[in-house]
């Protein structure tokens, strides 16, 4: 069985500017992993109309299924919402149950549930709710592509609400050696193991410590049995590098 | 004057299956930014050459300059040189220059100048060569795509070598604006701001801590006394909440 794809899209300027280094695609590419869905690819794009509906459009065309973070707060630059919605070309407006739940809340905090507080209620028709525990305000779903907050622990709790409505498949396992020899030694017998073992993905990846060249083997795969096939065989090829 | 536009394209399962978290994308949008040149968008691929292809061709008809990390090294998983030359449509072979780099530099260090690192003397016809002052083994670059090494402190060399090479803009200049309310009574007045000021990009990226909210504000743009008169106006509108 192949696995689910995936992909994800950051929407924010703050990213490419290199203002915020983004924390939450290596958060999904592990949930994912953990899961059983493979990420395929990942997009940033700033906060462009144009470039948003066009990169939802790609994704969720080519992929199973599309995760966003960022963009859907109450301030002017939140146009997420918006632009998923021209994605789908649906209509967008304020929803009752998203502005009750907000109303709920800023009734409780006494904050002023304002017009800019009450764009966070704007939801594309058709979309269902996605719940956030810790600042009430929405993301949502539509067809294969869940929107959700780029503030990391909200981003967190809701891909928390999401996975488990998916379908996942074997859960990705892998294993690493570190090898204490240069990439150029490892490779020709690399080569000859991901031919013999066509089923499971070999990775190299070289690092330099204290001058010395050395790489780390991740060897990935779904079936256990057959990654400690392959790791033996590396271990007993690289004995003298270990 | 509009400033020239870039993409990164970061090439590596590893990092789409959460083992790697990619440090390249944060530090050249830090160094494009310094130098006038927007980057707008970054996308992850894994390490397939039909996705590597196709996210070559779209970025290099989208935008002035491409950057790509990852995938040049001498191991079987390493198929970015041979993805470029697919792209732009052009062979690729062994080169005299890239070959007797490298094999100076193994002829120093007693390694064995063997098949698989004469891989890394692969380049496209027509591209010219990067300098790699950690490793010798070269990037390249052809057309408007540049080609560099994935592991960090080799990837932030071939930028330092690329980007002199390159026309920049104004560099992009900012200012941040801490307000300790939360984003939703900020956003009205700030949409206003930004109305003012069509001229720089307003950003505003709320945090949370020990219960309470608040916003950075970040004004960005390339003319620092109108940031300033854009910064004047949101102290003065906040003054209660600095």
């Amino acid at each position: 069985m192949t696995n689910p794809t995936a992909a994800m899209l950051v929407i924010g300027d703050e990213i490419l500017s290199g203002r915020t280094r983004d924390a939450n695609m290596h958060y999904l590419a592990n949930e994912l992993t953990k899961h059983g869905i493979t990420l395929k690819e990942a997009r940033v794009v700033s906060d462009d109309r144009d470039a948003i509906v066009a990169a939802v459009n790609d994704l969720r065309a080519a992929f199973d299924t599309v995760f966003t973070s960022g963009g859907i707060g109450p301030t002017h630059d939140d146009i997420t919402a918006d632009c998923i919605a021209a994605a789908f070309g649906v209509g967008i407006d304020i929803r009752d149950d998203a502005r009750a739940l907000l109303a709920a809340h800023y009734a409780k905090t006494g904050a002023e549930f304002n017009a800019a507080r009450q764009r966070m209620a704007r939801i594309p028709d058709g979309a269902t709710l996605i719940d956030n525990p810790i600042s009430v305000a929405p993301g949502f779903t539509i067809g294969n592509v869940h929107v959700m907050a780029g503030v990391p622990n909200i981003f967190q709790a809701m891909v928390a609400s999401v996975l488990p409505t998916l379908t996942g498949g074997d859960p990705l396992l892998s294993q690493t050696l570190r090898i204490n020899c240069g990439e150029g030694e490892i490779a020709g017998p690399l080569s000859d193991l991901a031919a013999d073992f066509p089923d499971l993905s070999i990775g190299s990846y070289p690092f330099q410590r204290d001058g010395a060249y050395g790489s780390n083997i991740v060897i990935r795969g779904t079936d256990a049995g057959r990654i400690d096939a392959a790791m033996t065989h590396l271990c007993d090829r690289f004995a003298g590098a270990l």
